[in-house]
């Protein structure tokens, strides 16, 4: 087989209530895309590394990794694309690097509904 | 009057590229819900500091804050709440923090949504 993989990419932290508040973010997408992960940039476990490579020992050699970033800044435009030319070369896998999941107009439409809940709340306070 | 205003806070890069991708998100909030507006932390402008003044001299004393961020770390715990503390007592005004928009549910259903289009878009190619 060869199906491809989806990683969701998170940037990571020492702190476990970040890391709790990403793996609700992608708990929707993990029950509804088969072959989906979540992986962490760094300082969280699993390790985008990690995830390739166990893709890989598992029989997946095209992945594409959707990063959940409202934008890009330093990482998804420098760090991530080496972290992904190492993994290539490493493992032999396609890798393909999505655009931030903040540049969908979709997240500003969801935004727009988590705001009007926001003001709902407070003028009822 | 004394209305309440929205504040959509974003963390702010010298790059533009990542603030024009937030001002993007922000818009069919800024247009749909009256006296909203986008401020930043630092390295953009408007900040938060010029957000809140402008909105007190404009008659607004009560302020919601609506970070957007994925998660809460150090600056949503500490730094924010260290402003909104300063900026009340400078101003008078009322200021309240409610969760970053990754807390709510909505943006992981936004997400699973964002994975499938570009799911389907990996396939096509």
């Amino acid at each position: 087989m060869n199906s491809r993989s989806i990683i969701l990419l998170a940037h990571g932290s020492s702190d476990k209530r970040w890391c709790d508040t990403f793996e609700a973010l992608a708990e929707p997408t993990l029950k509804a895309v088969s072959n989906s992960r979540i992986a962490y940039m760094e300082l969280a476990e699993p390790s985008l590394n990690a995830v390739v490579h166990e893709g890989v020992a598992a029989g997946t050699h095209d992945f594409t990794i959707v990063p959940l970033f409202l934008a890009a800044g330093r990482h998804l435009r420098k760090d991530v694309p080496a972290m992904i030319e190492a993994l290539e070369k490493a493992t032999g896998a396609s890798i393909k690097l999505s655009p931030p999941i903040g540049e969908n107009p979709l997240l500003g439409q969801a935004i727009k509904d988590v705001v009007a809940l926001q003001l709902a709340q407070s003028t009822s306070e």
